[in-house]
């Protein structure tokens, strides 16, 4: 098999863990199979990086940033390449331009807009393991080092993955794959065996600190087959992310998903409502904050009422762009003590019932749900932030996800 | 004017000395110079990675090592610019890819082939300071980053002066000059305004902690006027290097150096003289141990005895070649206890009676000569290590160098 391996931060954070993951490198190469590892910086590299350039200037030019923050995956990359070369091994490391990275202008949060393999091919027919210095690339007009913003190696990775048709791409974190939900918050949750990209995307809240929504877009665009695994327990297979129709056997509800970084903004008594809601929601946008979930209800006075979420980081921001709508209401308030939780799964499409079973198992709870949106594949509701945990524990067991 | 200032490890040892390097440029560029910076790596950073890749290899593979090493310059040079760019100077950072330093594929001790300056002067035009990452090049033929070993910085510095016409190069170090002799043996050793390429690399032992041979070569051949001044004392003017022409008034002697690093051979008794010497010599050539003074006295017996010194690094060397030949002398022995005392001066070439005046104040000490050597500008004495201290003093008087 062609296998894109990509080792994040805390994987390769020392030299004893740069070891491990020539090991696991090694184990892949002696089973037959050809390599391209993609690799960060060692953890706390980038942050101690970003820090010396504040200690400068407080919005240090985003070039000169790129130049800055590209050295700690070179650094990872050659020291593997060394690592793996000592133990008999032919390998050689790439920057992002040597890989053939390339990418718009947008500084510190580039987009990938190409991938030149030939490099990449050149070097594997030559026999050799490839080590790339994930996160960055070299852009298309000024050919200056970039790089791809958060979560930017796994994203080299699934597009070198995506390019050169790679059989596998296996992201590796010290997580050990996709779980039904938080261990933290339901210990009877149970790892999955195989996800598809869009139940992924939707349990994002679950595989946040593994897998960010970026990559799996990409790698569902891509078609490229995704493993969520654990360097530091390489022996355990992890969570396959791929497309849905891969997966034979769909169970109706994959996962539950929990969001405590929600604020519900309620607006009371709006009157002239389609023109308001209209205005909002476009001035919201063009302040770059996120609108999750809108509901909407009339009274018996003809007036209406609107519900909707944001993203907790947003909050004062949000309140700026609410200043002008006040007039429009009679009562604008927002409350932070609220979560989102989200049942998710691909067979809710060919099943009825699924809903209803959510709100059974809160009810039974005495738990209130102040908002419902649903998708094809999701049941998001917000409830009282307090009952967070209370409410994923009902719903893992109502869906039987602990068997 | 356009100036290529360089500065080394300890000039941007921390984030303050960074600061301070910023100052500099400032300055210079508020003077209205046109300034190409070249930067190394922040002191104790090259050391660290190599720490690093040797705790996975003995003999990491060159082209890695450099593609480790490299990453310093970089940092520097990133964090420089962002300094600058916060104090409102239009700046960018390059590598030494981006600065157009072609090299050979001699990975980790590269020799630069060209320089390619349309980058750097095309950025000049567009009003820019350049922060250039010293120490590294990327090879002619594979096209990866190579670096240019111990004092590669300069090298960057003086080639990138040579290349674009710039009217000086200022190697910025925790030195502010050279003086007439090593201060901590005499403590009324003078700075000098100017010396010759030629006087400089003569005095290489005193100039080893400023300016390396192969930097100051290369200045020679590409008559880039260099001066050797301190970023710690930036107000102080260093030492001018430069090519003889350019010194109105030359003095006899410039100064004393001083190697304690050599080790005499003496081989005596040596019969069949002509064909011992040339094997000798060319065994010790092919085991690149460099012997630099050479004697040969024939004895009233119609034998010979042969004394030459070799540095000190290449003793164990130098025994393993000696061993085949000891059937050829009744004795060879070795001595460590010595050192060179050599007094360098353009002047001397126009001058008689220079040399002898240096016996006299040796004599004067009682300091027995064991070998002496003279070049156009240049008398070099092996005497006892125990007077080294004493030698330098008493010819650094016998000169009036402290005038």
């Amino acid at each position: 098999m062609l296998k894109v391996l990509k080792f994040g931060g805390t994987s390769v954070g020392t030299l004893e863990r740069i070891q491990n993951v020539a090991n696991i490198i090694k184990k892949n190469k002696d089973e037959g199979h050809e390599v391209i590892a993609v690799v960060s910086a060692m953890s706390g590299e980038t942050n101690k990086l970003i820090e010396h350039a504040q200690s400068f200037s407080k919005q240090p030019n985003p070039v000169e940033m790129d130049m800055l923050l590209s050295s700690g995956e070179r650094v990872t990359s050659a020291l593997l390449s060394i690592a793996l070369n000592e133990q008999g091994y032919k390998t050689t490391s790439m920057s992002g331009r040597e890989a053939g990275i390339i990418t718009d202008n947008a500084h510190t949060k580039a987009r990938i807009e190409d991938i030149d393999t030939s490099n990449i091919k050149k070097s594997i027919k030559e026999g050799n393991t490839i080590i790339v210095a994930g996160f960055q690339g070299v852009t298309m007009d000024t050919k200056r080092v970039s790089t791809l913003g958060r979560g930017g190696s796994d994203l080299s990775a699934v597009a070198i993955a995506g390019a050169i048709g790679a059989d596998i791409c296996e992201i590796y974190t010290d997580v050990d794959g996709i779980y039904t939900t938080d261990p933290r918050i339901e210990p009877k949750a149970k790892k999955l065996e195989k996800i598809s990209y869009d139940e992924m995307l939707e349990l994002a809240s679950l595989g946040a600190k593994v897998l960010q929504n970026r990559s799996v877009e990409m790698a569902k665009k891509l078609n490229v087959n995704l493993v969520s695994r654990s360097s530091f327990t390489p022996e355990v297979e992890g969570t396959l992310i791929t497309k849905e129709e891969n997966i034979m056997e769909k169970p109706i509800v994959s996962g539950i998903a929990l969001d405590k970084n929600q604020i519900r903004v309620g607006m009371y008594g709006v009157t002239d409502i389609p023109g308001i809601a209209a205005s909002i929601f476009s001035s919201l946008a063009d302040a770059d904050i996120n609108v999750d979930m809108i509901v909407q209800t009339v009274g018996v006075d003809g007036k209406t009422d609107l519900d909707f979420t944001i993203p907790s980081d947003d909050f004062q921001n949000c309140k700026d762009v609410m200043a002008k709508f006040q007039k429009d209401a009679t009562k604008v308030d927002y409350n932070e003590s609220i979560c989102k939780v989200s049942i998710v799964g691909v067979g809710m499409k060919s099943h009825t019932g699924v809903a209803s079973k959510a709100f059974t198992a809160l009810a039974k709870e005495n738990i209130n749900i102040r908002i419902i949106s649903t998708s094809e594949i999701k049941v998001s509701m917000i409830v009282e932030e307090k009952y967070a945990e209370l409410s994923v524990r009902a719903l893992h067991e109502a869906y039987n996800l602990d068997k």
